[in-house]
């Protein structure tokens, strides 16, 4: 018997469609190999939310909202309902958190998520917001229900971060986080260094493939890396960072002649996160161009990929790169978090 | 309230005294941390094994087996009762098993694992044998007691492998699996580019420094990566191989000239393992010295470190590369399955 699993969706952008699609695509997966069977009953969006407890058609849906640009004529829509309604208002048993988060704020996800903890209700966030601000409140909350709260897909999309070190290297002390954890500035500096370009024509290149925003402040001046770093560090280190606590060096307008430098001596520049623990135990991170030397792990780590390394009392050195950084690949990464909130150690 | 766990360990070798130790100097840890209060009940060798159900002195047992050789005085000796003794008798929660494998009929380890789910208790082990010869039935039989059987120690020690794919993956069907997955192999290819030592030069030196055996044939060979590789393939395609339906390419006696032609060619030598599933949905593996281009994600696992990369219908390319690779690696990867055993998801 698979077990049924009542899905809210917050956020109908890329990632929050594609989930709603991969849920149908791996319908026979997730049954047959994980006993689940999930169904989607409310998504919620700004101008008005679906609610069906019988489970919504969420292809076509997701089909008619990028045709018709929302939700304008479907049978479940609720109007006058935004996502924080749904979450007060939906049987549900888990919430997959999509919206775009205000990262000062940590708004509109941070209410869903209060909402939906005190409810009842698991979450799976792709959401860094609120974590970054309120990451003790909201674990505790969770410790308190007895619920689950994962967050891969907010740490780096596809690339296994937290589950690596919380399932992977379980009983291991973690001594030392590093991380190419920005897919954009790593393009940025791969294509300066192999190609030649300056740093305006490589992220000129980035911005026409869809890689770097319009405004590239977030990914260029580290806050991006600073913001994963500091959540991979709370969760894996038990440290108590905001990305405010970090030191933080970005890579906005470096000169083509220190990239390639770096090359000349052997060494490649990445955009590094390191937080590690002192012998006072405390933890301290720091965001910086770094010069790795080719037999560091993550030197290979090159263009839009993203890596991270993580060094421990008793497995030493375990360093894990790639994953698929597009939506699909956050999707994937929900998706993930969802299967194992529903299994069982003991299987 | 920390949940106790009566622990059997059978094979008192260098992993299991390790594990010994660092059950005991993790024990803080693992009450703080996981709520596991792990008690080692019974240890089982072939002179003699010992067993108290209030729990054995771990750290003196494997100080005193080092300087005596053996149990010759312990206070907890049953002389006549070798593990599989131990395993029938004591009442146990969980066996950990790290005797020598006999790779052909996977004993005595198949005997004590059988008889150890036979009386529902959950096995973690570090020995190949057993899955290698009886994969199939050993997982049906878990999973008819509804017990864990948990293999990660055997597939790579340190370097996470079943448990990326299991955990980190989750949902995502695995296409495709290649491993260096033999550090020794790994080693002497690494030295004869880097060096330019010859095949015999660099194994006499892998030999000298403790990291290939007197007899290398199980590495060099590439039996050690074909039996790691069909587990894995098992476990994480669900493919039923045993390492002799494997095509195995080894790199003995290779001349220095095809190593450093690849270098030339701008490739470097690897000994990979590679399981592929085809359009039918079949599994084939072969191993094999490969010529890996300078940006495969496996093309930098230098030395005798190993490493692994998935490829996944969603999540792409996910490398792990890393882990320690003695005997505390070892046992690292056995504590952290019998962790993950008793964790609960929703905590």
């Amino acid at each position: 018997m698979a077990e049924q699993v009542r899905v809210i969706v917050c956020g109908f952008g890329r990632v929050g469609r594609e989930f709603a699609r991969l849920v149908h695509e791996k319908s026979g997966l997730l049954r047959a190999a994980y006993g689940l069977e999930p169904s989607i009953v409310g998504v919620g969006e700004l101008n008005g939310s679906l609610h069906s407890p019988d489970g919504i058609d969420v292809v076509e849906t997701a089909d008619a909202f990028e045709r018709e640009g929302g939700f304008t004529s479907h049978p479940n829509l609720v109007a006058d309902w935004q996502g924080l309604d749904l979450v007060r208002s939906a049987s549900a048993d888990t919430l997959i958190e999509t919206t775009p988060t205000d990262i000062r704020t940590g708004e509109p996800a941070l209410s869903h998520i209060r909402e939906a903890l005190g409810r009842g209700i698991h979450v799976v966030s792709a959401n860094k917001g609120p974590f970054i601000r309120a990451y003790r409140e909201l674990t505790a909350l969770a410790r308190e229900k007895n619920l689950n709260l994962k967050i891969s897909a907010a740490a780096a999309a596809a690339l296994p971060t937290i589950d690596v070190a919380e399932t992977c290297l379980a009983g291991a002390e973690i001594l030392k986080v590093e991380g190419v954890l920005n897919g954009t500035t790593n393009f940025i500096l791969s294509r300066m260094r192999t190609n030649g370009q300056s740093y305006e024509e490589a992220l000129a290149e980035a911005q026409a493939l869809g890689i770097a925003e319009t405004d590239p402040t977030l990914d260029v001046e580290g806050f991006d890396t600073a913001n994963k770093l500091a959540l991979i560090a709370n969760v894996c280190m038990g440290a108590d960072l905001t990305p405010d606590d970090l030191e933080r060096t970005g890579i906005a307008g470096i000169s083509l002649g220190e990239v390639q430098g770096a090359s000349a001596e052997g060494k490649i520049m990445r955009l590094v996160g390191v937080a590690k623990r002192d012998e006072s135990g405390r933890v301290s991170a720091r965001v910086a161009p770094e010069l790795l030397p080719p037999d560091h792990p993550l030197a290979g780590v090159e263009g839009a990929e993203k890596g991270i390394t993580y060094t421990s009392d008793t497995m030493d050195r375990v360093t894990v790169v790639g994953g698929k950084s597009d939506p699909r690949g956050a999707a994937a990464a929900l998706l993930k978090d969802l299967i194992n909130i529903y299994r069982h150690s003991s299987s």
